[in-house]
């Protein structure tokens, strides 16, 4: 492999480290709804919509992040 | 490819990049959200409203970059 | 190894780095996990399935940036 | 050695190293199972088993890590 | 010795750097331990266990990074 090939795979990995904190923020939303859930156990229903509805938004940058990386990758 | 080549593609991956605290921020809402809806149950209505009023104004920058990552590697 | 090819090995290691806080953020959630069934130790069922659901979704981007690396180190 | 394989032990290193926050993420579930024990002995086997399939959940990501670094240095 | 071994050594030492936060995590259990014991010492048995178990779970980054470290310096 050249220089060049390993920056494009250098450049295809930063893509996808986008959604680094993902796992940290989602974290976060999850530990409250395990909370939640803890301290009102009748209201596991809505809990697990608003976790589902939260954490796919905050989903969005991850995957913008894995779809550039894939187009470095494969596309460029 | 171009050591030049690599550099554009870092490029790329850089400006998706702007979306890395994406997830943490929409991700505090989300818990936030989690957490009314966990204390109060019959809001669950309001409050996914303003959940996603709130990430959706939380998302622009990260689409900013997604958008400057797609000028980089498919109009320059 | 020519020095692309180690440029290219250290995309791979980037990229599953993505994972990096996933320790951090699934902690946060089981421990919050163990402190809700500690208080509250009839509602396991519901805090275990709370647990599981919550960090799955906060497992997706570790799993991008496992899959990106195998791609570069065996696809590119 | 040549410097492409310095590289490649440093890529190594790095995969390795997305277990780093490990011991802090399941070190805050240890503590809060060891509190929650504390306070509510009686429920010793429900927190016991929470904090294994937490923690188990929380070392995914280091195992990742773990793995990309065996295939960097003998499967590269 | 080469920079290409000069590489491959600091390798071996960002490896074993996995287990940096061993210290802190591990410490914060054996704090919250400690906390534990001193306010209901008849529970000593249960939070001993308690705090052997989660540390040990805590611990396996580490190791991780240790068998990387052996590895890249003898087995590389």
């Amino acid at each position: 492999m050249t220089i060049g090939d390993g920056l494009v795979a250098i450049a295809a990995a930063l893509a996808v480290m986008t959604g680094i904190f993902s796992t940290a923020g989602q974290g976060y939303v999850a530990a409250k709804a395990v909370e939640a859930v803890g301290k009102n156990p009748e209201a596991e229903n809505e809990i697990r919509t608003m976790l589902i509805l939260g954490a796919g938004i905050a989903e969005t940058a991850a995957i913008y992040g894995l779809l550039i990386a894939f187009l470095i990758l494969f596309a460029y």
